[in-house]
């Protein structure tokens, strides 16, 4: 069933990597794959561009239909496969609306996560300012008090929408793997730093684990003064 | 129905607009509602605070369910009112793969449209570069063609996925808006604006229409040297 799929994906980038933990729990093991280097600029490759107008990965196909967005993707691979491998997202209407909260919430973690780790890869040198890269860390630290605060709220060994694995923790778990990796000082969201060693091993992201985070397991310690 | 729903909301404020279109379209009219003002900060009252920790709007109830993120509130009415009203999201896998795929992509014209219009709101005024607006400009510009020419490879009259209006139409329509209102030249965007031209009095969005805008349809040219 997985044959007719085509993933074009990069190591370490969390969009690929969500999409790789939702074939894994929807046991769509088996698809085709294409690994790409960001250093060698392959993602802009014409056989990305064919697929993808925005010359970004993931790049998936499945048959005749490209789905790139990294969330739609997860949805869509949800509903074309509701009853194959773990239900993603619940019947329940109020688990599910917890379900939509998180991941769509995990924008915000994201994005102020790379605007700290990754400040010197988005802002061009000349215009790198202490006084945008502080307000960056504040904001960053917020966040994370705030997702520390709503496992503490949820229990010890709660997921991110629950007692049960979710869509939520599939979106979010890339972002959240950067924390440790990036050196962030655990006392940061000592609750989230919990829910990653819950997770860390669990078989589809073991399976999907970036390659090159496993051939050097600690990153550049850019969050290390969060 | 609707009487057990709650929305905090602002007027012009995109993500609010879009839960406002998916209300109408899903036939809940007669919803419990609060318009606040950004310029008062009354999104920051303990009334939404209490809902929403992030103290944004939207903020939205149904009975014991909150909901604020926009999508995920796009997503939970759908889901929770299926067969009500307009069917937001297709039940064919090609035509859901491409509701979800612009769905998730107006995220990127959203943000690059704010990182123009709404420049001097983000950053600082110490430490605004005109380099940066500069390059702001031309990647707003590089996404208005892109989906340009989404519209024009779908053909006249389409919306964004399709044949039919859905969720894609709802999600994005609220930052199409802005380029008419900022006053965008034309010609950067020649199909979004034959589609803005479609849209704009389709019943959902013009019960929604923000009010501030009907009392002052021009707003500032920010979009105008586009």
């Amino acid at each position: 069933m997985a044959q007719n799929m085509m993933l074009y994906w990069g190591s370490g980038s969390p969009p690929c990597w969500r999409v790789m933990i939702a074939l894994e729990e929807k046991m769509l093991q088996g698809y085709k794959h294409k690994l790409l280097s960001f250093e060698k600029n392959e993602h802009k490759c014409e056989e990305v561009k064919a697929l993808n107008p925005r010359a970004q990965v993931p790049t998936f196909k499945h048959g005749d239909i490209v789905v790139n967005e990294s969330l739609a993707a997860c949805l869509y691979l949800e509903s074309a496969f509701k009853s194959q491998g773990t239900r993603l997202i619940p019947d329940d209407p109020a688990e599910q609306a917890l379900v939509y909260q998180r991941m769509f919430e995990t924008n915000n973690l994201q994005q102020k996560m790379y605007e700290v780790a990754f400040y010197e890869h988005y802002v061009p040198e000349g215009e790198r300012l202490e006084s945008a890269l502080k307000r960056n860390k504040e904001s960053l630290v917020a966040e994370l008090k705030l997702w520390d605060g709503y496992l503490e709220k949820m229990g010890k060994g709660s997921y991110l929408a629950g007692k049960s694995f979710t869509m939520a923790d599939v979106v979010c778990f890339p972002i959240i793997a950067f924390f440790p990796r990036l050196h962030c000082p655990r006392e940061r969201c000592p609750r989230l730093m919990e829910y990653y060693e819950m997770l860390k091993d669990r078989p589809s992201i073991k399976a999907s684990w970036p390659p090159h985070w496993l051939e050097k397991p600690e990153g550049p310690d850019t969050l290390k003064n969060l």
